[in-house]
């Protein structure tokens, strides 16, 4: 009989979002009336609709899909040259950071591409990330075998934990012990927490010194409104050498339910066999998309090209003012509510302490039942979220303008 | 410094299609005239527009992703429930196939599927192919850890090869030695064989008998016109204790450069521990779908489910017939060129034997050059494949006719 990956049975029950949403779907069919007022500001998904710009040109492309002289069947399995081309030059070579088009591959979205990645690194590294921590970090490294057992808090054996708390403003310190691969994602998921230059400078010494691989998720980094703060890890001198970078057009363009994002990885990012050769992941990442992908639908990669023409930056820009515009009323509610409250200005997450010591679960479920508020669990991060709760800014102003009067009574509910 | 992925090291220089790319490049680079006639008859890829159903479909969910009203952003990871349900009940319940909709994993394609599934198999699988075989398989594997180096003939140390030639029709018989997991393909790719539902009884008798997982790749299905010949492998009985189906939308719907697959996994396979433990694998397949993926954009599922209304499943099956009147243009065409030609009658690919002795590279540079007719050498698909070609049936009757015409003098040429 054929064997499975006894590694998956390491895994803890439920992935963080389909427990929320087992929550929300008990607590409504129990109660239709609780039901109806419902706001959801658990799940970092966006609400608004997507930008015109990107309609049209997914709509161009399905025209031409249906044309014989214009149709096209696979396309490049790295992602067509035209949006390649279109990202490396926005994004990074506009901004003097020298990224070739051949270094960017396009992928159906950030969260695939955490997994995807670690195809092509070796079983034995050691790993850290963030805590708290999105959970598909920690979870892609578990099916991968790179775990022991689960503890009591959540946490794997074999995962070096980087703690993210209220002291250190969630910019985690170097780890003390070895290890071969960092996770770090700024701006924050969950706590909203941006890194200044100087701690990234800080973070690329320490990886060049000990010779540790950067994976560097910037999936937040259109909130970011503050130019003193690196939207990129390539900003910082030395990165091309120890990191690769993780984008996504699910948060600026709202392409979460459309799927695509993609990876930069520079041909200056060595790594290593058991043996001691030192050797480039470019290639075995090219290999990797040839071998096991025919990249993104040819509409939606001329649906992400068109989030960077004028138009196109013009109603992203908005859709982020009006995030933001959520942000700073619900930042501003947890304050007025007395709580206290982190992130909510460069990025799109406000972190928030539970109050009366209530556990992060305990408090999810009251919200849920008293509030009609839907929020995410801080524990459902990692032990270091625990006590703590995440508000998403994905909204209507409506909806966030009523969750931050439901908020203001948190305190007495 | 990190270690990267050893087992990349082991695959061969170049994946078969981006070889056969790299050609064709260089030589329209140095014959610009002969670039001019050139011919593509080898990736499987489609060359005829989108049915209009699909394209429809697809633009009506973009218009709706554009309204706040009707806007969706993360859709269920497994995929939709309409087009989940409209699989199970077109693809297999009307056909008195047993399955449920929460057994159909909706995907970006059948390629990529190939590989997503190695990842909740253990590592210590035996794993048996058909050769030749669809190089994904096998590469797939390769960069899993599942075998060992390449031989000299390109085939992998730790690799189970099932001859299929033309004694036994290129359909293979069980191994005599033990393995875990037998990949199966039927239409096949490259050969272009099909099997009977007899031949498919022996094969499921043998899984149950020995405990094998058999992986059945039925991506050409919608090609099979002869009713005796089974269009699923849970077409026979027991199939739904032993059988994982993978199943693609890109050579039914021309789905290749829009990304759409399925595979459909049974509650009833079992997988084992290493300490016999046997536990579904269901639960391990819903939840690689949770942690790594959002699944596949909201306007491709749409125009995946618009593949089965009535003018949908009209205009699916004038294209089948299209392809297949090219297939019956050039295997008639190879007949009267005195050559050795097989499949091409329920499949897209005729199979040929190659003239005076010439070995698939060496036919495939003399078709390039002296033809200006791109084939795929049969020696990209396996050591058996050496000696033969694939010429696929993917392009316009003109192209196809054309094709036959020069054809017809490879054996004097």
């Amino acid at each position: 009989m054929a064997y499975l990956n006894e590694n998956y049975l390491k895994l803890q029950a439920g992935y963080l979002f389909p427990e929320v949403g087992r929550r929300v779907r008990e607590f409504c069919e129990a109660h239709p009336e609780g039901a109806k007022r419902l706001i959801r500001c658990g799940i970092g998904d966006v609400t608004e609709p997507l930008p015109p710009a990107a309609i049209g040109a997914m709509k161009r492309a399905m025209d031409e899909l249906g044309q014989r002289e214009s149709f096209r069947g696979y396309g490049p399995e790295q992602g067509y040259e035209f949006l390649r081309s279109t990202i490396a030059r926005h994004d990074y070579r506009d901004r003097n950071i020298e990224i070739a088009d051949d270094e960017i591959f396009v992928s159906d979205g950030s969260k695939n591409d955490c997994g995807y990645v670690l195809d092509i690194l070796g079983g034995q590294n050691k790993v850290a990330v963030p805590d708290p921590v999105y959970p598909v970090y920690v979870d892609t490294n578990v099916m991968a075998g790179r775990t022991g057992t689960v503890r009591q808090d959540g946490s794997y054996e074999g995962i070096c934990y980087l703690a993210c708390t209220a002291e250190n403003k969630f910019v985690p310190e170097p780890p003390q012990e070895h290890v071969d691969v960092v996770y770090l994602c700024f701006p924050n998921n969950p706590t909203g927490a941006v890194a200044s230059r100087q701690q990234l400078d800080h973070w690329v010494d320490y990886a060049r010194e000990h010779d540790v691989l950067l994976l560097f998720d910037a999936a937040y980094e259109a909130y970011i409104s503050d130019p003193e703060i690196p939207r990129s890890i390539f900003e910082i001198p030395g990165a091309l050498e120890c990191a690769i970078e993780l984008r996504s057009f699910s948060k600026n363009g709202g392409f979460t339910g459309v799927r695509c994002g993609f990876t930069v990885m520079p041909k200056s990012v060595l790594a290593r066999t058991a043996s001691g050769r030192r050797l480039p992941l470019h290639p075995l990442w090219q290999r990797r998309w040839s071998t096991k992908s025919n990249s993104v639908a040819y509409p939606v990669q001329r649906g992400a090209e068109a989030l960077y023409s004028a138009e196109g930056r013009k109603q992203v820009r908005a859709l982020i003012a009006h995030y933001m515009g959520n942000a700073k009323v619900l930042r501003d509610a947890a304050f007025e509510a007395g709580l206290e409250a982190f992130g909510g200005v460069n990025a799109p997450y406000i972190w928030v302490k539970t109050p009366n010591g209530l556990t992060s679960w305990e408090l999810f479920d009251r919200m849920l039942r008293e509030l009609n508020v839907v929020i995410t669990p801080g524990a459902g991060f990692g032990a270091q979220g625990e006590g703590y709760f995440r508000i998403s800014a994905f909204n209507s102003r409506e909806n966030a303008e009523e969750v931050a009067r439901r908020v203001k009574n948190i305190r007495s509910s």
